[in-house]
């Protein structure tokens, strides 16, 4: 446990009334929260406080005790042992030996503690594989209309578009749209189809003979669902351990679903190149028409980027009295623009909040996924419109403008012009916190890492990087995956400074990429202030090759969370290029702030494919001794990678890097001593 | 609230001690438990508790509290304010006007009541309807590989196909394979297709203009699935009218699916016919070697009944000191059974562990659904083997002999071998109460309808009925469906009893039609003693045309839940014939014990297509305005029909009788005076 204050002493104020909350902080820590704020979000909490609005932090801080955080929180439900299957229930029960004092240990229909946690486990992986399936459905149904020629996309990676074609074994279509069609037909199967192996999962995961003997290789994800909705029906599925395999059959679903997603936006939007931008609320610009885009699903946030410097939208922002049109970024719909066109970031999940709280926001375009509803709540307090766009995102009070990808150029210019018009009704509540934003490179891509390394050797571009790790210039690698929690503390930063010490580069995706950003561990000079000195000359010469003046940033941003797909690639092309498989890998994830039932999904099918991953808060499973056996023992002698909770950040930095010392050693590359360089 | 004994007082025992449960029954009634239980049925309960088995009856009076039944039950959890979707929670909530003594009436990310409730409905629904679903690909599965003979059964309805195929408008194969072929893959399609509406919905389903606009037609159950997972994921939809109008959709998936699993097995195994069983569960019998068919899918069940009068096992049961082999029925397969071959009832969901406390099951056999996972507990003191049959349905404590189409012979055979080798192992502890089991008439379907009416009038065989409707002899018709819940008081039997003195021919399908049998409503004497003049004047003429010596039962069995199907085909022929929508019938339906999510499922797709549906359990929504608005007042704007809960079933009746009189009023059939005959 982290003891930090949740916002700096001298920046509290005092209050006597705690109950009901109306828009104070606690003259205390607010107390069982283990989130230490930077400065400028304490600063924004409290402008929101000042104004009646609650936010994530203050909701938190209404669920926890005095020093457990459970205390508000169902404990039932904190372990896994909550059960809302049938009419019947709820039941809560206990586990077996913890019979005292509630003695109820099964439920009505006599399910107990292993049934009924790994069934709540596996219909939160399920939930998270559906979000991400529908994400990737979506992306081909866009792809195969922009190849009949329906959008006004265009294909702007035809070569990529050949190799995902290629490397799925599709042949016979030689034409642009052919072969298009053909990619989105098949991914679309993989998504709905029936009772094949899911072609993505066959063609880019690395599957081992293990995982069909244990029949973990999914079919299409609608089919996955379908199973998964009847097993965890009332009275079907009693055994935990099938539960726990169709939740890692899921997982490899879900993360086949972040390949077809990732993949085929390259192709549509291109490939990300590195691109220098800045994170922080104060990204937003008072002088502008301020455009916030939150979500997931960037096929509209595409066309609003490109339509904001429309000459005919600008003078309209001009003559409505703004100086120009400020698109930024939020969450992961953030990520995607920052990657590809630089937009600069305003937060993460525990932002979105806040940054409506600056009173700047003209419009804040909401897709799907991590959206908090308390938005509408904070929103109706200001000016701001909020707009949903999707059919699967709708809210009670914003105002629906439906995406069709037919007609992105004209819904994305209804926004922007919605946007300008509203800014003249601005409030008198603006408040943005006076620091800096912070300076951040993104835009890393398997692609971008061969291209870079091929500069130290062209013929065998993972060479340098293989040299790198043998030497112990890179002690290894782990992936920065997931959200941001108000339950953690800042475990990203805390874990991410001290393994950069030990030259373990790290690959970040999504709010764990932001939450690194924000503390500078994605700037030009984080090489030179956080990484070991192996790391620091890796980074160097290869930042030096790169054409970048100096060394490259020690933690590379790849995107959305989607884009784990993009880190799934290069790790699986490290294993094969080294003759191994990836569980042999000094490498490993971390999800240190997990929420969403989409890192839930994540993190389970990385698991199957060999990746250990630390979770710092923890998942609600720990009443069961099967379920947590299963995670944390045997996955092991399965998939050779396993989960590990581990919530104090600190103490999680030592296990994730006993994780690699242990593989450096059974690959015979210890740090310590004697270098046996790998065969590459 | 029904203020009556759980167990007759003069049949309990005392006992001080009432924690923890070893055992026996507490001194008083089991409080909270309005659960009222026939002599045969608490004989066998006391029979288990004198062996320290816990049953279901047990188990919820743990959970009831003295006056209230929820209170060791979660209030959060009991009102759909549990909130379990992410990583930030569990959060549990109160109503926004509700704020004292617990504050808290948002979730962590701001969801609040209308969004958590609206969420747990529909992802109760989507289980459900997942469960049908799956039932209905593994029909189609069968039907594709009977039609391609590669499995041991055959195509014994080719009137039934052809007419299936009609409906459906495929046309273009005449060949009973080619037929087949194109029935069962656009069954599959309508599963795990992609973006068309279900096809079997489209053609069974009587869609009214208004579902079209409402956007709750289904496409494929996978398509429906996955963005039902997708939006039920944390921060997607927070708009509670569409998480219920997707519930809605998914409940017209639900429906469909039970129209593609009952018309196909029609096909395989044959329309049933009335036939005349009996239930209790003493038809099990000492001298034979008991097999319990317990589940719902009946796949393996037909072979399981074929191959019990199979001289080679018949010989081997012989040898074995057996008299012979008897089959006996639990829950919706054995149903199946019944309705097909006249297998006797030992029980239903809430008897499944009773039938395991007798001594007398050699083997358990089970598939999917509505399976207590406590079963493993009480066999483990018996000599009963549990087998399991289905990937969907494992158990930690049975043996797994897996269905195969291909080799259903084999593995039926493998069954009943293992129940013989069984039978010398019985133990001494055989317990059967003494009571005559209840005889039944079974196996209704639409065909056997038109068909025995036909007799009547052979060009308009719906005329007689809808005279009969007309002239008030038939004051209406309400269908019985779903489980018997140990929450509630016996309250089918008690509300079928007044419905039936008021004339209301009764239909009847799945659990809901045992617990009228176990009442006797089903026998060849019932309509003498509880119909009401005009019904068993009805009940004798269509008898005696049917060639049944007197009349038929007042309450019509037609089969398992899937078999709602029937009614629904037959009460859609009926609108069609009148020329009027199902809701302008003096028709309801009532779930008056549900339980299930399937029953969830089914009720809110019937509501869809007109139906009001009576709920005698409190559905767990009841903790948001919003939703249980949209569910018993909005719906009835949008449908027609709506849901309707009360838990008293002397109310219900009376709820049902005013349902059904505001039906005729509106007619012009006013049962009190005129009578203006309907046109058909």
């Amino acid at each position: 446990m982290v003891d930090k204050d949740w916002i700096p002493k001298e920046k509290t104020r005092s209050t006597e009334d705690e109950e009901p909350f109306v828009g104070r902080v606690p003259e205390k820590d607010i107390p069982g929260s283990r989130r230490v704020l930077d400065r400028e979000t304490s600063e924004m909490v409290k402008h929101a406080e000042s104004l009646g609005i609650d936010t994530v932090f203050q909701r938190q801080s209404k669920f926890s005790g005095s020093s457990v955080c459970i205390d508000k929180r169902c404990i039932f439900g904190s372990q896994g042992l909550c059960c809302k299957q049938c009419a019947m229930g709820p039941c809560r029960i206990r586990q077996d030996d913890l019979s005292k004092p509630y003695k109820i240990n099964k439920g009505t229909c006599g399910a107990g503690a292993d049934t009924i946690a790994a069934r709540n486990l596996l219909m939160m992986v399920a939930r998270g594989t559906a979000a991400h399936a529908s994400h990737a459905k979506h992306v081909a149904l866009m792809l195969l209309k922009t190849a009949q020629h329906k959008t006004p996309y265009s294909i702007k990676d035809i070569q990529k578009l050949k190799a995902i074609s290629s490397r799925i074994n599709l042949n016979g279509e030689n034409s642009i749209e052919g072969i298009a069609n053909n990619v989105g037909q098949s991914a679309l199967l993989d998504i709905l189809g029936n009772e094949d192996y899911m072609r993505f999962a066959m063609s880019y995961c690395p599957l081992d003979r293990t995982l069909f003997d244990l029949g973990v290789i999914p079919k299409s994800v609608g089919h996955e669902l379908l199973e998964e909705g009847h097993e965890t029906s009332m009275g079907t599925m009693a055994d935990p351990t099938s539960l726990i395999l169709h939740a890692v059959r899921l997982g490899l679903a879900d993360i086949t679903s972040l390949v077809i997603s990732s993949e085929l936006q390259d192709v549509v939007f291109g490939v990300p190149k590195p691109v220098i931008s800045k994170i922080e609320i104060n990204v937003l610009e008072e002088k502008k028409v301020n455009v916030v885009i939150h979500g997931h699903i960037q096929l509209l946030s595409e066309k609003i980027v490109e339509l904001s410097e429309d000459e005919e939208l600008l003078d309209k922002a001009r003559r409505a009295g703004a100086q120009g049109i400020n698109i930024v970024g939020c969450c992961c719909s953030g990520n995607d623009m920052l990657v590809r066109h630089g937009i600069p970031l305003a937060g993460g999940n525990l932002e979105q909040e806040l940054i409506i709280t600056t009173g700047l926001v003209e419009a804040f375009v909401m897709d799907v996924q991590c959206i908090f509803p308390n938005v509408q709540n904070v929103a109706w307090k200001f000016h701001t419109k909020l707009i949903s766009t999707m059919k699967e995102g709708r809210f009670t009070n914003a105002e629906h403008i439906p995406f069709e990808e037919e007609r992105a150029d004209e819904i994305a210019r209804r926004i922007l012009e919605s946007a300008i018009e509203n800014f003249p009704n601005r409030g008198r509540d603006i408040f943005l916190p006076d620091v800096e934003p912070r300076e951040l490179m993104a835009g890393f891509s398997a692609e971008g890492c061969f291209d870079a390394l091929s500069r130290l050797n062209p013929g065998n571009p993972l060479k340098p990087l293989i040299d790198s790790i043998t030497a112990g210039d890179i002690y290894g690698i782990v992936l920065f995956s997931g959200c941001t929690s108000p339950k953690a503390s800042a475990n990203h930063a805390i874990i991410a400074k001290e393994l950069l010490s030990h030259n373990v580069l790290i690959v970040a995706t999504g709010c764990a990429a932001q939450a690194c950003a924000r503390e500078g561990l994605l700037a030009t000079d984080a090489a030179e202030k956080y990484a070991g000195a192996g790391l620091k000359k890796f980074l160097t010469v290869l930042g030096e090759a790169s054409g970048i003046d100096g060394a490259l940033p020690p933690v590379w941003h790849f995107g959305s969370c989607v884009d784990n797909a993009r880190v799934i690639i290069l790790i699986s092309a490290l294993a094969e290029k080294l003759g191994v498989r990836i569980k042999d890998l000094p490498f490993a994830a971390s999800a240190a702030e997990w929420v969403t039932e989409k890192a839930a999904a994540i993190g389970t099918g990385a698991v199957a494919l060999g990746i250990t991953v630390h979770l710092g808060v923890a998942p609600p499973v720990l009443g069961s001794r099967a379920v947590v056996s299963l995670l944390t023992q045997k996955a092991e002698e399965l998939f050779g990678a396993k989960f590990i909770v581990e919530l104090d950040p600190n103490k999680a930095s030592m296990v994730l890097l006993d994780h690699i010392e242990e593989a450096r050693e059974n690959l015979g590359i210890e740090s310590k001593g004697k270098v046996i360089p790998l065969s590459c």
